[in-house]
């Protein structure tokens, strides 16, 4: 897997001409190597639908007059850069155009549209995997296959499905018994339908070469999800924007959860100022130095999301801000070729731990899981992040951060994780049936949730203190009581002041 | 002025018992000192209504037994730390509740209530000046004023007022021949009823003290409104805590601004983790030096806020992180005595330019204002921010943010500084009439707002770009087109291509 | 008690000038003789809040410079006319802009104000009788009871009360251990509130004339608070305008139920178009003619409403419309004195069975009892309307309309009925106990609700049915489905195809 | 034109079994002519979009096994009874779902569905004319036309459209040049896909057979259309369920409108208590006869509207209360055969001179059109209801209603109505240019709309008097005030007290 790649976007309108206009063979080639870039993703169809290539399936940019992605692997391969594809899946918005028929129905019969809260009020259509569009993306798929035979990858975008009542869904769902005005059926279905449509495109893929690389890509590798990246995926890819709404604690967890998974993978991160398709807003070169320097550390390899302008010319402005972090990676990647982490701790995902299920788009954010990394991070602890199939047994600690409920299976796992000398730390609600208390027997009773819907104060033993506070803390939340059994104490709650009765206000 | 002040906090709900029970005076003036404490702001009255001390006006707390007011001036006293005396204006549950007609009412004719974001959902009513309750707020002032005439201040809290049609206000609107269903009308009387309760205030203390410290809070100073600052406050106090909604950027905007008006004034900042009224939350000693070296650079003295406990106890853990900025303070306070500083750069204040008015609750922030000194602090400028009435020959430059009008009086203003020598800097629309341009001759026409709604795509001219930028940068929002008197140019702009209609999405 | 009443509003805005410039006492007292009225109710105190006559407690209206009060009632009296007095209770614009203290808080915080459907936009302000209002109000009572001792009766106007969380009411919930953040606990002090209202006011009219009539108004008199009714009022007035909301079925609804309790009534309509104020609105003199006649025939003595000019003179067309039903009353009252209506039919009000409180605006509607009166109606049968104290023996039938849980005490009231030969008819959900079926022994077992939620088709047995309809009735409403023990029928349901899931629609 | 017609619904859900399993040819003939029935409009296709006879452009319904419109058609005919053929348009479930490109799609980017008030909450989705649908709906119908030439008449129901941008509709509008962006585009292109559907339907009906009777059923002909109706339509049918929403107006309105077009028509009631649909719900005998009456005597033909059982059983019930009223027509229509209605009186329909549009859903109900209506219906004249292109010299009164804007056109036709000895009656706004007063010279000025919001008082002179009324009236609105030109008066306008700014509430 290449260490230095390019995620080059290419989302250009069908009003705008002279697509490619500009391009430059041996520049375009020449700018990237120069940039100490190794793989380039390059596209064959975008968001607006249309495909930078000749096609019997779908259709030729009108904009466009040459085969723009076989240039483009012409140019790259010729200077040794890698060159995988791109395809987007549920959103094509010719597709949604001249086959309304395909599109997502949201069961309260409105056709949902996605409005980035930093785009310009446009959206893209959804389109549904049980309607027959899959077919066409799957020749559309193959056709890629046929005549880019050369290509290093496949990376299917935009992977995810929402709940769908349209027409074929409801005929489907009638067809399996599944009662399409059930929520519980909708979500069955769009699991089927999501398992279906992996199932179709890497067939489609391994039909030609059943080695070629393979990538589906939801924006969030969901935590929990172990089998789907065996079974369907060749590498992982982490989308994860620090800048544009993924923040800065999204990837160290996502690869901490990733890492063991021994799956190849990379991170990667954006060369815009916020958010994708930037074409004039820069990061400042030190802040991809840092972020591809937090990826060796992961143990991922790095890629750096770009767009193209659409006369195909080159951006040297950001080729000047890529090279800076690509030498620097190209540097060290010899010391990270092979390389092991090897970590203390076992953080089990709360996302993982909730049973993630492959419907809807992908939240980025868990609260307890972030809160937590964010923790072991600043202490400088040695971590992976885990799920409930992950082999506890390497770590001498294990973590279940605030909302973990413990049903019987991760119980047993547990307790032979302890008798075998492990150790667990229980925060927040973690590890507690609110009807009959701790679930493992952990020397304390619980003895409720505070009632204090304010926030408690705490005033822990003196070896649990922060250094420099001997005084109670305020909780922010409720805390959880309990008590140890021989009557020790971690700490004393104290009542809050605040929550007496108002005397006089309302 | 001191240099080391601590705001100490005591809002205690009526229904609290044991007030003041673990005060202890010797520790409590000794904790101040060892923590190089050199004022601290006690309580006369808090917002709940109930004064700390025997009282013929208001009633005394029903939890407290003794004249902790006293006693605590006292205290401090006999350790050589000053303590300026708090009572609060606006908000007063008690009064609102013994005397519903005194409440503002708001023009929809409902009871208008603050509830802070950060709040457990209990509120705060709004006590309206223009109804008698002025005449009790006068009362309970001269009340202090008689009996604790060794008091080192009147902070005056919550000095703010909101527009109401209270029967009252009605009644001496009428009176005035102001329409109180027209906004115009209840703003002007607003101004007033604010004016009057700063003069009656400020009679009442004089009365007895001319030379007693006196400072109205509102928890902002808004910039425009020096006249008031030096007619009704002997110094300002700058509430300004950087984790509790103020941010990083309001301090030194408003440092700047104060600093040059030549009334001695302090930063205020908290203890606290979040907020206000965080007994049990602790701020990084780390933080608080930061903050108060920044209070010094700017020329202000320094402010702590604390919050007692409702049994007058001392949390030491707070002590333990005041003492350290402190002690850093007073290690270097002497140097900052009768300090000035000088600047080069005037940015004159879009709130200043505005004209701020005496109605509502001010707001914290003013993006251009904010925006243009962080530019100018990223960039190491010396600066002040300037209103309308300053003088700006002593600058050698000004700058006007984003969005200042220009009309005849500040034209006139800005043309003889440039006559005298002086170079302007526009930003945005500042300066520009949108019915006939440029109102100064700036060797430029104005070309109207870029139609690209979305934004638009600039490559300045070589010695005006950003060092490792040499492509159009994305501007966010549409420019202010301009074209230079000569046939050059200060740039080119680009048509984005995103604005092209959309094709088929809808 | 007077058979044709006028009841005379004048409802004033202290604005207009000039009021009674215009009375003439002669022509004033001569008109009303004329129309054939014997009785008309005039004004103290309006809901304005201003007196029409002098005054030590409240302020005579600015624009009245002579005892109207005095005026009308001697020019009344001199031609052998009475004349109640008006003071209004809740409302009062006066008391509650000169006292905003005293008005009702909503439980929300908010300032309740009533705006008519049909008004202007403006509206009027809640007094609280739990604070000094009520004070302020007896004592407008007793100084017309001193000075006005020849009035012929007192009109208590606008008598309900909303819940309240002023100041006072906080205070006394407190004091009576109530809980003013809870709704049934807010309930019960509004009810003990209003009966303290009726008990004051009842106190300070017969501490100077035991005998002087006492009516309270509240627009509509709720069924089952004859308690209230005994206690407290001399005699009821049934406002039921049928062009202004109440419509036809309210006024024959509140007939049926008061006649039977033998405390004297009027029946009162107005003369207006549509509502009540509209000075230049006529109703046709035809339709003054049945809505009289329907109060003679129900038992009820006579009231047309009408609204004085501000000036004091007389609308001689409205005289014109009055007279005509004013003279077909006369031609008949002989008859209607001293009768008595006797019924076969006792329909049991569901509004007096689900125990009405004195809280909140009375609703004027309730569907099942007036669904139930107009099938009576139409099918001209004789019947009262009787609450759970009624004496249900004097009747051949009673009949439980639509909804009517019945209790243990009503369904031993009701056996004892039936022991005693009494028949009983339920219709609805009467009589069923969701959990256990029938509370009476009816013959048949209940099986449960129809689940067709849309209505069902019935097609009862041939004595039971619709005389031109011999196939299945649709019911718009699920059916209470019931087997006759002998396996016998009163009836075949039949499901309604319109429930099958529809196939494709969404 | 048959006068005792029968509207036969058949909307069956196609998950209901044994369609027509019960319909007995002989006894469905007996039914209707025993009922003085003599045409029964049958259904080739329903809501639900399925067939009732085998086809080869739809689906028949899956609970049929034979050709039910066949045995409808010959079982009336063979007893003399006429039999028209229904399909439905814009409303067709099936192809709704087998077509979700077919749908109608709201500028909003919803699916608009039709929720009748009075219904279970399921509704019908909207197809779009513009889209292939109306190619499948052509071909239902020439199907009709080729199997069943011996019907009598096609009725093609919903025949209006919503404004749609579905593909189909973007693409023809981008081909026309119509801006789909744009509400008046779009309506533009409403209409020319209305016009479009009419056309190629009559077209498809006519080849095959000229002389067949063709409705577009709308639920209401919008007034001032007369253009379509001549060239579409062979005769129309006036929808109007008096109990159903449209109420007693809607039917005399649009007749007094239609009959004088000369084309024949007739009215359509239901047997319904309520709406259609309504199987078990039954109208009174005595409304139909005098709603019969009524078409009779406004020189249209009658139509009863009912729904067929599921079974093709027929409801003996509704025949009962359909055969008094046909009888009662059959009685009476040799007298209304060939006969003419003659008026003295036009009234401008508001809805036909505001430029009525093929857009939408049409509305039941224009306010002035229906108050002139009824005061002319109550005082017994003899009307017509006209439009902009009517002969206004029959006639010798013209009235235009409250708001009938008078442009150039209009104004030149109805001064040399007045010039030939016509008379004109201006009510309200009517004639009113806002800029520059009456358009026409009636000896008044006009002296603007009079201030006062909430209505004005006047006292007309005595001869324009109402006969009880001798005072001001009050008008519930402003006023239009006029001066005549010698100084008279048509009455006196007084000001309102309660305009007067209230004192005190808010």
């Amino acid at each position: 897997m290449r260490f230095r790649q390019v995620h080059l976007d290419f989302h250009t309108n069908a009003a705008i001409p002279g697509i490619g206009s500009r391009f430059d063979a041996k520049a375009f080639g020449k700018a990237f190597k120069d940039a100490h870039v190794d793989s380039v993703t390059v596209f064959s169809k975008c968001h607006h639908g249309v495909s930078y290539h000749p096609t019997n399936v779908g259709k030729m940019h009108p904009g466009l007059s040459f085969d723009l992605l076989r240039a483009q692997l012409d140019a790259l391969h010729s200077v040794g850069i890698n060159a995988p594809v791109y395809l987007t899946a549920t959103w094509d918005e010719l597709a949604a155009f001249e086959h309304p028929e395909w599109r997502t129905v949201s069961p309260d019969g409105s056709l949902p549209m996605f409005r980035a809260e930093h785009g310009n009020g446009v959206g893209w259509a959804f389109l549904d995997f049980s309607t027959p569009y899959l077919d066409y993306l799957v020749a559309q798929t193959e056709e890629v296959m046929v005549n880019y035979p050369d290509a290093d990858g496949i990376f299917m975008d935009i992977s995810f499905q929402l709940p769908s009542i349209s027409s074929s869904a409801k005929t489907k769902m009638d067809a399996l018994g599944l009662d399409w005005t059930n929520a519980d059926d909708r979500a069955a279905f769009t699991e089927r339908s999501v398992e279906n449509y992996f199932s179709r495109i890497r067939d489609a893929v391994h039909k030609y070469n059943p080695k070629m690389p393979l990538f589906f890509n939801s924006g969030h590798m969901r935590r929990g999800l172990r089998k789907h990246y065996a079974e369907f995926y060749s590498h992982l890819e982490l989308e994860s924007l620090p800048t544009a709404g993924w923040g800065y604690d999204h990837f160290p967890l996502s690869a901490r959860y990733v890492d063991p998974l021994a799956i190849p993978f990379l991170g990667m991160t954006g060369k815009f100022h916020t958010h994708w398709g930037e074409v004039g807003g820069y990061k400042k070169p030190e802040a991809l130095v840092y972020e591809c320097a937090a990826m060796l550390a992961h143990g991922a390899c790095c890629s750096i999301g770009d767009h193209l302008h659409p006369t195909g010319r080159i951006d040297q402005s950001t080729m000047n801000i890529i090279a800076p972090a690509y030498k620097w990676v190209a540097e060290r990647e010899a010391w990270a070729v092979d390389t092991v982490n090897r970590a203390e701790i076992a953080l089990l995902s709360l996302e993982a731990a909730s049973g993630p299920r492959l419907v809807g788009v992908p939240g980025h954010h868990e609260g307890a899981d972030e809160g937590a990394v964010r923790v072991l991070l600043e202490g400088k602890f040695t971590f992976d992040v885990v799920d409930l199939e992950s082999d506890y047994s390497k770590y001498r600690l294990l973590i279940l951060p605030d909302a973990i409920k413990v049903g019987p299976e991760l119980k047993a796992r547990i307790e032979k994780y302890v008798a075998g000398g492990g150790k667990v730390l229980l925060t927040g609600r973690s590890g507690i049936d609110p009807t009959s208390g701790f679930v493992f027997d952990i020397g304390a009773k619980w003895e409720g949730t505070s009632p204090n819907r304010g926030g408690d104060y705490v005033l822990p033993i003196e070896g649990l203190r922060a250094d420099f506070v001997n005084d109670p803390l305020f909780m922010y939340q409720p805390v959880e009581r309990a008590r140890m059994a021989g009557g020790q104490s971690l700490g004393q709650v104290y009542e809050p002041y605040f929550d007496r009765t108002p005397r006089h206000c309302s």
